[in-house]
């Protein structure tokens, strides 16, 4: 299936529109370390956004593209991984439908996430049949690829275990095709948002990767910071300051470390502070504002980018579905 | 999507094998009408049968291609009508699980049918994802032909009354794009298998189209009749006598008149009854045996017919799945 003798990493991302420094942080940039030692197929997973946004359908394609410049932006590269959507891959569904035959209620009913998500998102209908079966369309999206490895947070890796009690199944009934994938634990350190929750597009906390130096600088500001600082002159804690996440996200070990003593000790204030965080940002992701501006003005180089991926990704998921089907006897 | 202005029908059997009377009864004599008067679809449902049969699937393909002969031989004709496999129509696939996200679970969860078989059927498993969204599938199957009409027996109605309720709702949050399928409701006459139960293939009571003479005589000459007929002398209720549901399926009228007649009066014994039945069966399947044996000479032939079905089946459901793709965004 790959090319050559790498393992395969595959992952993907729901197409939310931009992104912000909490997919930056947890996600892509171990996406970018993956892509130099894997065989990486990053996918934007666009019928699973369907589960949710089905009365509002219209948006997930122009999502999709955002999410695909953000990608390449940050420096992902269709050079060394592939970038593709997953509603062009038929192979996706069909694989969906043939795994969904041997997945018992059971093990989707017991999902935790399931019944949480249900009652999170309260303003949508989650009660169906489809949102029911979201691991089923998880693990084909896996496992078409044979991949080895899946990047995933600790909270995901119920539905990774799924994945391979499904692909266990499937391969003592219908025939030993598929790796179980393993996880690759990444490590998600939590990122406050501008309100001090986890940094979230839902919660409209997020400071976007697109974001200019300006709005950077509107949004971190405000911030509420350790609450014991009512003074200039009150000594601080960094690890109970939302602000110091994205200190320990954006700024180097030796200057974070003299920002947390400035913090302790009173010698340096909030705004001095934040000033650190904001230029370190502005630092970090002016380059990506300016390979963003240059594929905003060249849609069309996008579409093909991901028009490549969708070839490519076809052509291993044909290659995998050749085989499902031979162990059918189809 | 139709290449002439007809209505479209959908229809679809199960690979379970070579088939029966009741199959013969209960709908291939209406198929046969219907393929002269609206562009008729005929699909023979792989992918259902994964649903049952998914720890033994290497049986599914025979059992297509056996009941591909059949159709043929008694005179399905593929310059008439679209006869194709569904697994070889992945849209089928995708179809379904985009349906599947806008599909209420207890929708699907209050189909009658979902818990009966569960109890019939106590040698498989089939608490699975997969058949409990068994009329999700089928709604895909009939919508992506856009079918005005599906013929159905009673014991259907509920799932296409599913059917059309899901159809509701995707034109409703989706796009208007598919029209409301209607009941074709055909006569299901009752007909008794030789043990005098219902006629099917997972009883071992049926008479199959391809039986030879001699196993038709051996079938039927020892099946019990109404039992009022202890002695030769008694007379007997042909309404009581599974028999005699034969009779009502494969005699001509007149004849079946002067049947019942001499059961009432004792005019006739059972053995005579018997072999009129036995000589009308004979007389009817012997061309589709003739027919039979020529396509089992050349299986050849089998796999192009329904190759060139899968091809056009393929180009309606492609034409179909563009107009959903843009009415989702896609």
């Amino acid at each position: 299936m790959s090319p050559d003798a790498r393992k395969i990493v595959l992952s993907g991302m729901r197409p939310t529109g931009p992104l912000h420094l909490g997919n930056l942080v947890g996600a892509l940039r171990n996406w970018l370390r993956l892509q130099d030692v894997y065989q990486c197929y990053y996918t934007i997973v666009g019928w699973h956004a369907l589960s949710s946004e089905y009365m509002n359908t219209k948006v997930i394609k122009d999502n999709e593209f955002q999410v695909a410049v953000d990608w390449l932006s940050i420096g992902l590269d269709p050079a060394k991984c592939v970038i593709f959507r997953q509603s062009e891959v038929k192979e996706h569904a069909e694989l969906h439908l043939i795994l969904s035959m041997i997945t018992p209620l059971p093990w989707l009913e017991r999902v935790p996430t399931f019944k949480e998500m249900q009652q999170e998102i309260q303003d949508k209908d989650l009660n169906t049949y489809g949102f029911l079966g979201y691991p089923v369309l998880q693990a084909a999206d896996i496992v078409i690829y044979k991949a080895d490895f899946v990047p995933v947070g600790e909270d995901q890796a119920a539905h990774l275990e799924l994945t391979r009690e499904i692909i266990r199944r499937f391969n003592r009934t219908i025939g030993p095709i598929f790796p179980e994938p393993q996880t690759l634990f990444t490590d998600v350190p939590r990122l406050a948002g501008t309100d001090g929750r986890k940094m979230s597009k839902s919660f409209g906390n997020a400071i976007y990767l697109k974001d200019a130096p300006e709005v950077i600088r509107q949004k971190i500001l405000p911030m509420v910071t350790d609450t014991r600082r009512m003074r200039r002159t009150d000594p601080g804690e960094p690890n109970d300051c939302p602000v110091f996440t994205l200190h320990r996200a954006f700024v180097p070990q030796a200057k974070r470390d003299e920002i947390a003593h400035g913090c302790r000790t009173a010698g340096i204030g909030c705004r001095e502070c934040k000033q650190v965080v904001i230029d370190s940002l502005i630092a970090e992701l002016g380059p990506y504002r300016e390979r963003r501006a240059e594929f905003e003005k060249n849609p069309r180089l996008i579409w093909d980018i991901l028009e490549d991926g969708n070839a490519k990704a076809r052509r291993a998921a044909q290659a995998t579905m050749d085989e499902v089907r031979a162990a059918l006897g189809f």
